[in-house]
């Protein structure tokens, strides 16, 4: 069933304000509802957010508690959607969608005016900019269809050496156990797969790019922090998802 | 918010029947809410059933009438996964997604222990066996994209020559102006495509194929038809969804 | 020197009946000359044949043995071809064309009025339907190419994860050694390509599919039966060999 | 049926002379039985030999008039594997497929020791070389496909703006209709295709480079002297077909 | 001849100053010889840095008035390296090729410790994300190519619609007639591509992205501002350039 | 700074000889600054060379002494322009580009009223002639992702089964160790590549194929040879540098 709050944004608000507000808002949704994670994904967001920058973060009420495949993902766009059109009346700005499969991308840029960002997305051009390769450090193997794919949706191909899975879940990421497990993982991307920067494929590791970038000695990056000032950017230079063609507002079937 | 209904089937039922009963039975989804299109559909699907096999059809209660972009398919998702659930408990051996764009299709797979086709594949593999180029004829332009990440998504670039849309929207497709509409651009895809046989690209064009075909003398091929025929393909041969890899149950996070 | 049987064929028969007969004939052609393999090829395909369909099995006179290069492909292509005009003559309604090279497939398609399948091209659609990655396991390593130039024509590239050789020859499938190499490279394939499915190679092979599937808990796929399906399918639908394009019949070049 | 003629090929024969043999031999084959098109193909490649290299023209005596589709490159690629079969036995050094379609080109490379090339191959490298982007100018529409599969196969798809037809048959080509149709084509290529050369698309185009090439005041290639050349070059520099994988010499089945 | 001052960082300064200076200094490089189109960019560059961040422009004293080939490139490349090497040493954070073909983009990349970005790449990064199809209008027809291969070698290919040319000069962009030729192409752009973005394909034209957005209702995207965007971002979140691969600091060869 | 030697040529010479004069001269440029590597090449290249052609070898006075990054090819390409330029007035017909990046290629060729060709691009092109796959061994990791990007341009991608590095810098590649290296190296491509024919990835490995060849008993392919006879078969062949398109000669921009 629909939640009634979802059916209403497919008739999208007739007045909306042209200029961006003072200060900027950008909304960072966890599509899963760990509000653990919810809070460590804000922590980074606010770390790397420029000063007159307001970060909100949430998260879906109800939903998976981890996104760890295709049926979650489904599921978590639906909580997602939900809030970004909360946001669309809430006046914010730009959008991130802090999951490393960038669930319901697409549907959030129909309905959103301003720009929306996925975080593989964000890390993958990051990476992009600064190496001739990269490979991705993700949880569970059964994810590593899901990224592959996102590396062809967005061209990454020529760039993406490898896709490695740690074959933990998602809410372990905490342990030790698993931290080693990513370290280890990445040294062997290192020495493997001719990569020069490495993407931590899940939201969940956020917190972890600084230090490993450190003792691997070459890029390690995140893709919350890059994709909240790729927002910045998008929103500074008035770049604002195309209305015209496939991302024009949902159409209005009746009523 | 997400039913309570779906949330169960995170938790896939211990106990499954490993032999089809006997009478097969097939579900076939509409994931939009317009009950004449989902009898529409339905009909095409009892009409080319094998005989012993049952074709149970339904739509969710609720979500867009018609599925008309990126959004549209998330939100439809959520009731065609809802009766993916269902058809579980209810000893369904093989599903349809009958919507041209094919939403939810892995995750539904996920949710499957028997096989599930979306039209637009069925369709589209079906055309590249007796053709060497196809192209396809769609709705409205907004949904382009949508086919043609499909199309790339299933492999078929090599052989689809050209997607093509008569901006019409969904819910019109009854009308004789959109029947016109579509065969002016069947004639222009022959003319200008090279192709050798047409797909109509949307569930609502389910009842055109042999009309078409008969005019333009070429084979013109709607999914519904030919999905329900490969599940029952794949039910006969004991081929399932794999539950090795991304396409395993999905995870259980708690309890 | 090109035999006159085949030559007749260049002048298509003007009259054809238009209605496919009670029983559907679908003629199954190995074009290797091992009678023990068309046997054993044409029990799969009776096997699983609908009630109502008939199935003729048939193999060249002449010609190679065993189907393990470009080479043998062009000289068993010829067989194959009379087969499919001798057929054209004798009403068949759909062909398979039993050879994992696919062998002349477009070749007989321009011939045949009804549709033509190879198994490699049949069985690797099917994998697509229930994985979201395959493995295939040949005989001989020089056949490996062939393999993966089919998987590039059917668009099957995001599909297949690796084509695996078990470097034994088509007629030592029978030995013991060969099955256990078979079921050691499948296990191979399962630990080390992420794959979810796995597709014998060969037509020799296509009794080992159901044993196999079982003791590795993935699915299993030989082309065979799932050549005889689907052309069952598009018979049953109606979708012969499209006529536009380069399908078309031969053209008659004099008298 | 096949003639015992191919048939004794499958076990080639033991003793071989290693060194080219003075004068250098290049057989020309045109795969069809149309003499005149033979002897023109004859006299672009002995207009274009050093000195020193012997030119044997030949083509099969029973077969198609002209190749126009998928059947009559499997048929007459019988025809032109018995003609390299005979050169093996004659010493010849290497050897040039003088048809668009390059039929049976890897079948042949199995079977010679030294080099072979086809004529589509020869024109398209050639191209490259000279420019970033041609368009091919071919007879009947229907064989665009094959020549789409070529520019594939050969990894052309970047340089080939454009297969285009004239949608005459190859026999028709000493018509002066026929000429002024591939001038014509040839102009709307410059005008729309941002193309900087144009490919000839079969054989019985040969004679006709230099003079559209002078109205044109663009490099027009036709294979026929380019493959001739680029035999001369691979033999001269001891580079013969690796006899390592998929081109070793057909295995032997049986005694 | 290569000039000292060039040669003179293959050995790269040992000693680097690791923490970035305040202010962020962005040194934009026109790599034509210019003044009043490097005027033109460093006007625009200025009008988006944000407040803290120092743009530095400059332009090669010698080579190429307008890029408008590989020739022009290659020798606009070594002036552009020039000023890298002295940017080196002046402490630059980070790097703007101001050129919409990007030269010298990769060598670059090696001089730098920090990140260089080129124009052409940064428009279309960012398009991708406001939108799922963009086309390039671009001046000379002749740079086309150039535009193309570098839609490939970023991965773009799946979001460019087209590129197109005006067929004018660079150095004519301030004539009324070529704004009116680009707003005429960039209008037949939107009607013919279906796209939902416009890049601006030269440097030349960075200041008319507002105007032109503002005329055709779409995002049209102008390189120099997004790029110096993106630097800032990558240096405020320290990705410098990889020096592990193939981006590492030349090698030095003697003394 | 641009030598002014390199900026005269952005005006080409108006009067140009029409017909290749006798003997026929082919320039090899070896554009790094090594003078006997410059001789090894000319050694290899008069070995090959057809009586009646002359060789004529040189390399830029200042540069990098070997090429072994984007850096490298970039600063090599100013010098190797100049020998270009310097050929253009001397009558060359046609040139060979001595480095296995082809640095400046493109570029080359709008200077070049001839053929010019690159040594990777000619070992590419031959390999793909007489096998369906090869590997690369080169020099320093570093140059592997240039060489991938050669492959990717050239369209040889489903030919090349893998680029392989010894990880040894160019100027050591007399020594015992590295020819060592080499060997083995080649041999573990035929073992895990399944290639058919191996390519030299260094002008500086030149002298070593024919021994190589003799040892692996595949072909075992140089590119300055080829590269030779390739020229010399465009070059007798009147196939010259396209002059439609972005080849033609560089824009002149002022005076």
């Amino acid at each position: 069933m629909i939640p009634a709050s979802i059916c209403s944004v497919m008739h999208p608000p007739k007045v909306r304000c042209e200029m961006p507000q003072a200060p900027m808002r950008i909304k960072v949704i966890n599509p899963n509802t760990t509000v653990s994670m919810t809070d460590k994904i804000g922590a980074v967001a606010r770390s790397v957010a420029s000063s007159g920058v307001e970060i909100i973060t949430c998260n879906p009420e109800s939903g998976p508690a981890a996104i760890e495949g295709h049926y979650d993902e489904a599921v978590g766009t639906v909580g997602l959607l939900d809030e970004i059109c909360k946001g669309e009346t809430e006046g914010i700005d730009g959008y991130v969608i802090a999951c490393f499969g960038d669930p319901g991308l697409l549907a959030a840029r129909e309905l959103a005016k301003g720009p929306v960002l996925g975080i593989a997305e964000a890390a993958m051009h990051a990476a992009s900019f600064i190496s001739t390769g990269f490979s991705i450090v993700t949880t569970l193997g059964r994810t590593r269809v899901i990224a592959q794919r996102l590396v062809h949706n967005y061209g990454m191909t020529p760039f993406c050496r490898k896709v490695r899975a740690i074959d933990l879940p998602v809410l372990s990421l905490e342990t030790p156990d698993a931290r080693a497990a990513i370290l280890q993982e990445c040294r062997l991307a290192l020495e493997e797969d001719h990569c020069g920067a490495i993407i931590l494929g899940c939201g969940g590791m956020a917190d972890l790019s600084a230090q490993l970038s450190q003792e691997l000695g070459v890029p390690v990056i995140e893709g919350v922090s890059v994709a909240v000032k790729l927002v910045e950017v998008l929103v500074s230079l008035g770049l604002k998802t195309s209305k015209v063609g496939d991302l024009a507002y949902p159409t209005c079937k009746s009523d």
